[in-house]
Parts: C-alpha cells; structure tokens; sequence
C-alpha cells in the first residue's frame, strides 16, 4: 500500500427533496452567487424554479452564467471569471452534472488568478486560490461534485486538459436522484459508463497489497452493474438511481484510490476523442476502455482474472488465467454494448483519418515523459494502436 | 435508501513516518496544546519522543495529560476539562487509541462548556462547540479518528455511555501502521473484533435498496477478515497492518452507514459489560454479537444468508436459507474463537449474578422508548436472553 493523504470535506445532502436546501447551505457562504448552469434542461425539468426559489427565500441575489455545455468550453469559464471579478463575486452555484461543475470550478480558480486561467491546464500554474463552489447535482457521471480536478476544452485547437488540486473540491453538493429521472436513457448511459471507468482507472494498479481497496473497487463496480438494467428499464427507480448517483460520486471523491497510484491512459486517450468530435466523454470510454484493457492486459494477468471473477462473476480458471482475464474483458464490452453505448470508434462515429493527430496530441499532455498511462506508460505508438484496435 | 447527510473533513495522513509531520499538522491551528496520551506504552515504543521533537521543531508548546485507559474515565476528562480552561488550551492532540481520542474529544466539548461534560453523556445537553482535536493513532479498533463520537465512563455507578455530535470529529489523524507493530496479539485482534462490530452495526438494517452500500460493507469485512490472520502470523507486516488500520477508519466513519438506518443495541450492551467489568471493548463486543445474531436472525433470514455467502463464502441453501444464515453466524464466532477471542461470558470471565443489572441499566439508554436497537428493538427482557445465551 502507498502512502497517502485523504481530505474530503464536501458536505452531501443526499436525498428526496434535497434541491430546496441550496438557499440555506449558499447563505452560510455568500448572499450573492454565480449560478452556472446548461443549456436549459434544467428550466424544463422545473429545477432551475425550485433552486431559484430557494435562493430567494434565503435572500440571495445571483447573475446567471447559462451555456455550459458537455466538454465545457474555455471560452464561456473566460466569462464567468470575467463577470466574478467585474461583480465581485465570492461564490458560484453550478446546477448539472459534470459539465456545469467543471466550468465553475475552473472560473472559481480563473477568478483568484490575475493571468489567463488556461494557464492552470497547460501545466504553466498551479491555482493556489479559489472561490467557493457548491453543486445542485441532476447527472450522475463526472464525480465531479466531491471531486478534486476539472476537465476544459480549449476551442483553439480543441485541446481538452485536466487539472487537479485540492482546492476546488466543492464545499457541498446537493444530491436528489429524482432530479435524475428526465435524463434520456444516452445520457444514462454514458453517466454510467464513465462513473465505471473511474473505478477502473484506480483498480489497475501496480500498488500492491491494496485488498481493502480492491474490494471497495469490486463492490462499486458491482452496485453499478447491478442497477444500471433497472434504470433503463425504470427511469424512475428511485432506488436504482439513487444507488447510481452515489456510486458516481464515491467513485471519483479519491476514497477507492488511497493507497494506490491509478492508471488514466484511457481518460487521456478518449479526451483527445470528445476534444476533436465532442462525443459525449461516457460513450468515448466505453470505446476505448475494453480497447485499452485489451492492449495492455498482459502485463498482469492475475489483476484482469481477479476483475472478470469478481467484477462479473466470471469462473476462474486454474488452468489458463489469461481466458479468465479475457472474459472479463469481453463482458465489460458486452454490458456497455447492452446498455447501447458504442464499443467502436466506428458506432461513435468516428472515423480513422485524424488517429495519429490524437496520438501525437495526446502524448504531449505529459510533457516530461511522453507517456501516458501509470498501470503501463504509453508511447505515442501504443496511444495509436489503442485507438486503430478500436476502430 | 434513506436521505442522508454526509460530511467528514477529518484530514487523514496516512503511511510510513507520517508521525513526523505532527508538528506541521498542530501548528495550522496552534502554538499550545494539551498532550494526552494513555499509560506508558508510546513512551516505551518510541513514538512519544518522536511526537514531542515534532512539535519541538514546530514551535509548540505542549502541556501533558497522560493516564487515558480502556474505557476512558469521566473524571480524567473532567481534569482535561480544568487544564483547558486554566491554561487557556485551544487544541488537544490525543496519541493512542480510542481512549486516548474520546476522552481527548470529551475535553474538547467539556472545555467550551459552562456545566458539567457528564452532561452530554447523560443526554443532558448537546455540545455546540468544541476545541479542536488531533490524533496520532496507534491502536487500529474504535475508529474515533474519524468518528463523530466517544465513549466515556463514568467511575460513579460505571456507567458507560455515547455522545454523538459533528463537531467532534478529529481535524486530523496521522496513521503509520508501523506504530502498531508493539500491539499484543490480543490487543490486535480485540480491535479487529471491534472494527468489524462497527459494519455489522451498520449492516443489520431494515433499510431496503442499499445495494451499493451492503457490498462496501462486504468489501471491508472480508479486507479484516483476510488481513487478520496475516497479522497475527507476522506482527510486522505492514501491509496487513495498513489494510487492519485503514479498514479500521472507514468502518466508522460513517461513510459505510450512508443512506441506512444502524442498529446498535450490541454497543449498548457491550458497554455494560466493560462498564462494569473494565473488559476490554473489542472482547466484550466478540461475545455480545454472536449472541445477538443468533436472537434476532428470524427478524431478516434473507440478510443474514446473504451475510454468509458474501461475507464468508457459504455456500447459499436454495432449500434452507435459514441453514446459510445461521452457518454464517457461526463462522463469525469461529473466526473470533480462531483468533484467541472470549465467545462467552465465562470466556470474559464475567459471572452471570449481575445479568439482571446490566439489562435494567442498558435498557435506560434510550430513555424515551425503554428499548435499544433498531433492526429489532429489544427490551429488558430481550437484553437478559442475550446476555444469557451468551453465558
């Protein structure tokens, strides 16, 4: 087991009813916020009336930052810190999934800094500030509501990078499973497809001795796998949803990564996809995680046999562990493809004419080493070979 | 699932060496602290001198207060309390176990309270306030490093009893596994009794669909249950050591108890036990579950063989489920026995002449209903057959 830090202060309020406490818990921090939000789904779905309301009753005056998109943009965070430091704002209220969290955070961080806040996902600051960001969570995917990174796309040149610091973990998220229930079955979908990946960039390691936390794996992929059929076939399961949105947030909160150093290969391969296609990020992992899984799992077998029997309950074999570790392989892609995600770049529409732009773009996020990836590093040839066997 | 809250800042550092970093931790929030510490064993592993260098090195001054016991004492926290107050004390560093951490949280609200701290205890009066505490942990078992609760003893009438406040949750907890290398075999494994006592507590629930959080419960039980043995082989094994220690945490920190209701009726009757008896918690805990299980088992068969098979890998009876249950229930006391734990009264050296005394005092703990527990509510009279089947 590595050693580690563990420091999560996110306050949930999980639960029916859940969304009418966002004026109490804003007012502990601010009577005047940033309230950042889609492109309108949560005004159908009555939400946006509800947290407006709320903040009135708690007498607290917002300015609406709407626009934030999946693969949010740098150009709508370049606004909202603009508007932060014209209005002198302390406080942002991001109301969606994944999307909406990622633009706050960025514009919370955006907003403490005097250079330009692209400067903090190409590896040339480090945010040491930030304002205050709380969540009204409607999409059960990004974990990013007790997350420490956020993900922003560069238009110019449709670069989308990462950046993790403590500091911008939200200091409460509000989590209602019922507001999930208007999500389309893609959107679902893709939520649960990037919620297992989270787990799985953390499962493959090579920390040793890290049973405990194998397990807590396990047992959150299992939960996921277990509930997804139910909400397909119940979109109102509150059970099934609220079992999903939870797991979403556990997955990416850190907890199932103490102790160990996770891979994120394929996060950083499918972020060269949704960067050029804009794909939804859920449906570019679906392809390229069992892609990846593929390419990569000869370097430690008895971890891929321990996924397939434990994971999905795949008999293990004595006699060869490599059919065990292949299994396991096959029965992830087979639950994506069941839910009707793609497992191909070709049902994600993608074509093969700009795999070695992704490669060369995607090698350079690690600057120092030219490799991605931690469970095995990645060369630009192997990023490219990913992607081909994925075609 | 039930709606729920969660939130739990405590920051963990966790790994080889992390006691050195004590003095860094304490001066984020002070310059003067009171030590407190139990009866001798840090001094004699070495970790008091390395803990006192570290606050050296970090400009702090410390006052002692050692003498914390098992079933920590009313009257050792009132001292604390007066130290505080004297000595203008801010902030309370607890280096032990959970002695040492409740009987340092009880002085941390029994410090910014006017009347009696015996108060909260005896559901008198809820804390609002409290001094900061910080932990340097060495025995893995009560999980009060990142718990909202203590446990004190009160030395008039022994009366042990529970408060329960956010506030007291430590802002810090430093966990080497390497300080518990001095641990007796039988100290180990009273804490491994107590740390899987905690998910059981949380496990045997009439909450329904808590799929995600059943199976983390799993994960960790069978993470102590697997690590258990290996610890007692090789009292230096640090991975085994970790994975006991980290498990230790989580059981109760109230991450696993998200979205469920708990029972706790075999705490409250355990703390009769070592209220009177001065046994230690984890053993009385090794005799009291088993015996509680096998009394309520009917209320939820399908639980407790689901307990079984996930837990200890019965083998599920389509025919009896009640066979896997109760097979499951006697594995437990056999993994308890295996280790060197009492599975009975006569085991802990408890005579059966003060049974009725125990159940008339434990069923006053919850004042208002005259009952304890909530997976079945047991009476007088339920506590009594407990506690003598357990003879």
């Amino acid at each position: 087991m590595e050693n580690f830090t563990f420091h999560n202060p996110t306050h949930i309020i999980f639960g029916k009813g859940a969304e009418d406490k966002v004026g109490t818990e804003v007012k502990r921090y601010t009577s005047k916020v940033l309230l950042h939000y889609g492109t309108g789904s949560i005004i159908k779905s009555g939400v946006y009336q509800k947290i407006i309301d709320s903040l009135s009753e708690s007498g607290i005056s917002y300015i609406e930052l709407p626009g934030a998109m999946p693969n949010p943009r740098l150009s709508l965070v370049r606004e909202g810190v603009d508007i932060c430091k014209k209005e002198n704002i302390g406080f942002i209220l991001a109301v969606g999934g994944g999307s909406a969290i990622d633009s706050a955070k960025a514009i919370a961080v955006g907003a403490c800094y005097n250079g330009d806040v692209w400067d903090f996902f190409d590896q040339k600051a480090q945010p040491d500030k930030a304002l205050g960001v709380g969540v009204v969570l409607t999409i059960p995917a990004a974990g990013s509501e007790m997350s420490n990174s956020m993900v922003i796309t560069n238009e110019n040149g449709w670069h989308k990078r990462g950046s993790t610091t403590e500091i911008i973990r939200p200091v409460f998220a509000i989590m209602n499973p019922e507001l999930t229930y208007t999500l389309s079955d893609y959107q679902t979908v893709c939520g649960i497809a990037d919620i297992l990946a989270h787990v799985l960039e953390r499962y493959f390691t090579n920390s040793t001795n890290v049973d405990f936390t194998d397990r807590l794996c396990e047992a959150t992929m299992r939960a996921v796998i277990h509930n997804a059929p139910l909400v397909l076939k119940d979109p109102s399961d509150y059970n099934a949803r609220a079992e999903i949105m939870w797991a979403g947030t556990i997955a990416h909160n850190d907890f199932l990564s103490t102790g160990r150093i996770g891979d994120w290969a394929s996060h950083q391969i499918e972020h060269e996809l949704s960067g050029i296609y804009d794909v939804p990020h859920g449906a570019g992992l679906a392809v390229v995680f069992p892609a990846w899984m593929k390419y990569v799992y000869q370097h430690d077998v008895r971890r891929f046999a321990q996924f397939a029997a434990r994971v999905f309950g795949v008999d293990y074999s004595f006699v060869s562990p490599e059919i065990t570790a292949l299994e396991g392989i096959d029965r992830l892609k087979q639950f994506f493809s069941i839910l009707g995600l793609p497992v191909s770049l070709k049902e994600l529409e993608i074509p093969d004419d700009r795999l070695e732009e992704m490669a060369q773009k995607c090698k350079k996020v690690n600057k120092q080493e030219g490799t991605i990836g931690n469970f095995v590093k990645l060369n630009q040839q192997d990023i490219l070979n990913i992607l081909k066997s994925a075609l």
